[in-house]
């Protein structure tokens, strides 16, 4: 097929029959854009901006379990904005999403386009300087804060969010403080905190934040996720996001 | 017994024979003050500090589980140190245990007295104007931010702690944004939480929070504690916290 490349793959999302484009050996879409996508509260006349946005997955399963129809991504690395286009294009998504490569600490350029209720982000985890990466490798950029950190992604979701928009993001649990901080500084005001734990006996190794432009201070904790039972089984709660088991 | 009061208690810590004075009807020590001793790491020749001490249950408590000998009490209302006081004194413990009834927010009293190596709090868990409160109410001063605030315990704890020293406060999880905010703002940074559920399937209901005074910025997620079993009983992580069942 024409739209694949050789090193490619076209996976089905189980989602309305939306079929993504990843790259067989790369950056392939894990558990951390279907609990994004299934935390965000998106309602069908919602404007959606998704940052980081790689191959645009989280736009996907959004498309696939709303029926909004106003999504973007911005993704700072070409060869994956082709990829998402190509997958827009394979499923006729045009007229519900739009990828556009950009660098997002290009605050002209947000500045340029329709403001939104609601931004998703699942950006670079590891802080700049944490462990030895090729600053030419494209999952790298991915994963560390190399072209941009925390503070450039809250910036950036500040300039595009309307007053009272949702910003919901996918992080680190070590990185809460820096994220509550930094949102605290935009006027991002954090609204709901749910930890992810691998099991109901070990820490949290995943956080969903949500965040509300210029909103009061109330923090609600919603229940934990707990991805496994013990014996190494998905928990009913994973199976249910997944659309499993229904 | 010339100790004791008509409205009070004489309880069994369970702890090396300590006996604590309570009122009968009111402000009665609970789980928060067990966990947070529990939490701090405290050595031998610690300095320890108790801001909001209440009727001394905190220092108590560490005097019952550490050899720690120089732990100090601040609490605001006489009634309270008058008890506390008392306690000391019929367990024998005023060579390692020493009660001030002053406001924290005395500044030059902190100052004047010896830097500590751990401050412990448990304090007024509830925004000020939250509900109709008595503000004469001796239950109310010590629940709610009437005669002090967040911000005014993390400045008394910056003012007692040594370089590097730590803080261990417990609070409630709605307020863990505004406890990290003005932690980092007086640079003493947030380096361990654990979060106490009723139950796995619940959210949090408690935080334990473990800052460093001038630390790096780490932040560790402790595995979290559930208090119940689902039918009811407590989990065996809390029995082995009191000490039962061992």
């Amino acid at each position: 097929m024409s739209f694949i490349k050789e090193d490619e793959t076209l996976d089905d999302l189980q989602l309305k029959g939306i079929q993504v484009i990843q790259k067989k050996d790369a950056f392939r879409f894990g558990i951390d854009a279907v609990l994004l996508a299934n935390f965000a509260n998106i309602k069908k006349k919602h404007k959606v901006m998704d940052f980081c946005t790689g191959t645009g997955i989280i736009p996907f399963i959004i498309a696939g379990k709303t029926e909004c129809n106003d999504i973007k991504g911005i993704e700072i690395q070409e060869e994956f904005v082709d990829m998402a286009n190509r997958t827009v294009e394979f499923n006729n998504l045009s007229d519900r999403i739009n990828f556009y490569c950009r660098d997002l600490k290009d605050i002209d350029f947000l500045k340029s386009i329709d403001k939104v209720d609601v931004v998703t982000v699942n950006p670079p985890y590891k802080l700049q300087g944490s462990g030895i990466i090729n600053i030419n490798d494209k999952n790298a950029i991915a994963r560390h804060e190399i072209l941009c950190n925390l503070e450039d992604v809250i910036v950036a979701s500040k300039t595009v969010l309307k007053d009272n928009g949702r910003l919901y993001m996918i992080h680190r649990p070590d990185r809460l403080c820096d994220i509550f901080c930094i949102m605290r500084k935009y006027k991002i005001e954090p609204k709901r905190v749910k930890m992810i734990h691998p099991t109901y006996n070990k820490a949290p190794n995943i956080v969903l934040i949500e965040g509300q432009n210029f909103g009061g201070s109330f923090l609600k904790w919603d229940e934990p996720l707990y991805v496994y039972e013990l014996d190494g089984s998905y928990t009913k709660e994973i199976d249910k996001i997944y659309g499993r088991g229904e």
